[in-house]
């Protein structure tokens, strides 16, 4: 196990160094690489792979509730982007301009899309002109690209892939029915999928969303205590479309403004599963997403038989799962390390006793707990373990929510709790900004949301003591 | 049947003005918008379900012969961009430049992507050393952006949606055989699921991809005699891996430069799916990437049973195909031109005297043959036709292509048969640019491909008389 230990000696322990802990795993796991585009990824295959799994169920979901895809063009023209004021105020700021084509100079600088609310309203007046041309459920997946000063893979990059929908309602009532509707899918796609527990919430209107009413945001506990926003849905009014003149004849016959969503998840989420289940031996997948659940080591490999039964096993478990075998001259010790590093939900051993057993020994990734498992009954114990897995790793995250979720009365609280410490920070609310930035100043945290289940934990705002409004979680965030 | 009348009247006769017919096809079916980015497309629902359908069939072949996806940033600084001259020279007239980023203007301009060998080959210096690191099969679905002067939707647009390999080899005749297995891949993809005919073969030095060494295409013939180039493999040699330092370890411990391919499909292949099988009813979609194959609609819907009975008869039928119905108020006759106008390969009308026979009608979009199916053997009718229609198209497209083929052994009988006609031209070519320069000025064709396939037409070049080195195909291009 020479080799193993160190392997796993290349990369920072998360209590040493939490953001060189992450950055090791990124690399070491072969996840990303950087290119010479400042603040920008490659997505290798391994990292690939996963953002296609959660591609595959999301779309599903997406069009299990109606919604169908489109592709908008990856530049806006800085009239456009300028149509909404709020809009362009929170954007213009971060885009990149394109200025020449070819050799020549453009009359009008356009940006390539940092988000396309843009885009989708002007292809919307084209289209919208009745109820009956309502509700319009579309989405698009795509990149976008943010001039951010500070970067880091998948969790803030200059570019990103991500999915954004666009929606267009007869009603208000409408309208937010869907935002909530599509903040429970991507509650739905984190809990149930990427064994992460998510608080529902809305986000203050310091902030939302650059032109949006109301802001809802999923946000996640990561496993150092900080917070990360997994994905947002927000809700617009008739503000976009007032600004793009998109009017349609409602059911009396009356000229109206249609109401608007949008909601979005990005590569972020891939941080996300990171930081929530890595641990010092590198990566651990949630095997819905992992791009191989299952990886077939065979022991003693050079022993006549080995490499062809354990061959045959793994063909017989791709039918079921995403299965891989390993049948390089590296030493098992090697293998065992690298696929932790990548965190595969399962290992799979054979070696010649295992054969002549008619068994094999399924060694889990998440607590190295290990079963032998007779070969007939291997389906059933893979998918079972799976299970148990995902379970687990959903536990074990909402285990490490709770112990670093705090409540605090007032800011002598709020210093006890939050001073030297990373987590939720749950308190009542007198909804002034005043109080929010008086809490980032003071406390160092920023308001994280609203949630949508409110607890009931006093009547005074933690800040000024006045009447709270609501009840708040602040954190420090990704 | 005047609604119907009303709207075919509505587009172009093809005879007329097949460019308009086009034009009006595009966008009566809903495939795409016009924005107002300059040679940009929105590309609607109905035209992006094709290209999933496209993406997903063909992902499916890239996964089996062993590549995996990833991502490359959109951007390519101006530094790497030339690091391989012909490459630079090639794209350099024709790309969208990023000279600021927010507020600040950048110190080195960066370009939207126009093709990825250059992040590949920065790439696949960080990560190839030893020959246990080849072949790299990598492959990326995004978007790119060439300034055209002048764009038509799919055919040539500003952006557009595409896959591009890239691979690494140990050796250039293991990559060659990549380079013929991808072309492979593309004719299979248009000749099985397009129902597209197309003449495999070799690029001239001329026409060949900026710094490639061979450049293999797949070419095919659209209704009006055009050529349409579908698809391109490209062999590399070692070039782009000298100029990016791209160097390995090999067997015998020397080191080595890896031999590279690149080969691309985009969305131009929905334009030639449009002109290859439309007619003047609309479009006319291939079975296999068809978003609705079956198209319920309801006749006399009002009375009782007919929209229960019809619903129930979709639903069944989304287990086996993708089928849609529709319950609008619009009349029968609306209908069958919809959904004629959007190439629903199989219209499926159901009444009550059907209903009571026990039996429904499916017409082909294609020929409108009309059949009278028992419901109880509904599912193996449908695919007997899909698959009738598929061979039908083919067929049709195949007879159109060798109605329009012509072979030529002097300029006398070149322009006896090009002049006033699209078509192919077969003719025997001495090799030299001097001739196919001549063959652009004097006959107004380009070469399209030496073929795979070559015949013997003689020994005499076409246009000089002197000896014919390869036997060509020359044509009018989109």
């Amino acid at each position: 196990m020479a080799d193993q230990k160190k392997m796993v000696a290349e990369i920072t322990s998360m209590e040493d160094d939490f953001a060189q802990w992450y950055t090791d795993v990124v690399k070491k796991a072969e996840l990303v690489d950087y290119g010479s585009v400042r603040g920008c990824m490659i997505i290798r295959p391994y990292g690939y792979a996963i953002w296609e799994n959660i591609q595959h169920i999301l779309d599903g979901m997406f069009k299990a509730t109606g919604h169908q895809n489109v592709y908008m063009p990856m530049l806006i023209p800085e009239s456009l982007l300028q149509k909404e004021k709020d809009h362009v105020e929170g954007f213009a700021p971060e885009v990149a301009w394109v200025t020449m084509g070819g050799e020549e100079k453009l009359e009008e600088r356009l940006c390539v899309r940092p988000t396309s609310e843009t885009l989708f309203c002007e292809h919307y007046s084209h289209i919208i002109h009745s109820y009956r041309d309502l509700p319009k459920l579309y989405n698009q997946w795509c990149s976008v690209m943010r001039w951010e000063k500070t970067t880091r893979p998948f969790l803030r990059s200059a570019e990103f892939l991500w999915q954004e929908g666009h929606t267009m309602h007869e009603t208000a009532e409408e309208a937010k029915a869907e935002t909530v509707r599509m903040l429970n899918v991507y509650a739905e796609m984190c809990e149930k999928y990427l064994a992460i527990p998510v608080v529902k919430g809305v986000k203050t209107d310091k902030e939302k969303f650059a032109g949006a009413e109301q802001t809802y945001t999923i946000e996640a506990m990561m496993h150092d205590g900080k917070s990360l926003q997994s994905g947002t849905s927000h809700y617009f009014g008739d503000g976009f479309a007032r600004a793009f003149d998109i009017q349609f004849t409602d059911r009396n016959n009356t000229l109206q403004y249609p109401h608007q969503t949008s909601w979005g998840l990005s590569t972020r989420i891939i941080g996300a599963i990171i930081m929530t289940h890595g641990d010092n031996n590198g990566l651990v997948l949630p095997p819905a997403v992992a791009p191989i659940q299952v990886m077939v080591v065979p022991i003693a490999q050079h022993k006549e038989g080995v490499a062809e039964t354990a061959t045959a096993l793994c063909e017989r478990l791709k039918k079921s799962f995403r299965a891989d075998i390993d049948l390089s001259e590296n030493s098992p010790g090697w293998k065992f390390a690298q696929y932790e590093m990548k965190g595969v939900p399962l290992r799979l051993e054979i070696g010649p006793k295992d054969i002549e057993a008619g068994q094999c020994v399924l060694v889990r990734r998440d607590n190295r707990e290990k079963t032998f498992v007779k070969l007939e009954d291997l389906e059933s114990e893979i998918t079972r373990l799976l299970a148990e897995i995902h379970d687990s790793l959903y536990q074990k995250a909402l285990a490490n929510r709770e112990a670093n979720t705090y409540v605090a009365h007032d800011m002598a609280e709020m210093h006890k709790v939050a001073d030297g410490t990373n987590g939720f920070y749950k308190t009542m609310w007198c909804g002034e900004l005043d109080c929010e930035l008086k809490m980032k100043d003071e406390i160092g945290v920023t308001s994280r949301c609203m949630p949508l289940e409110q607890e009931d934990l006093g009547s005074a705002c933690v800040c000024c003591g006045r009447p709270a409004k609501h009840m708040i979680i602040w954190g420090k965030a990704y």
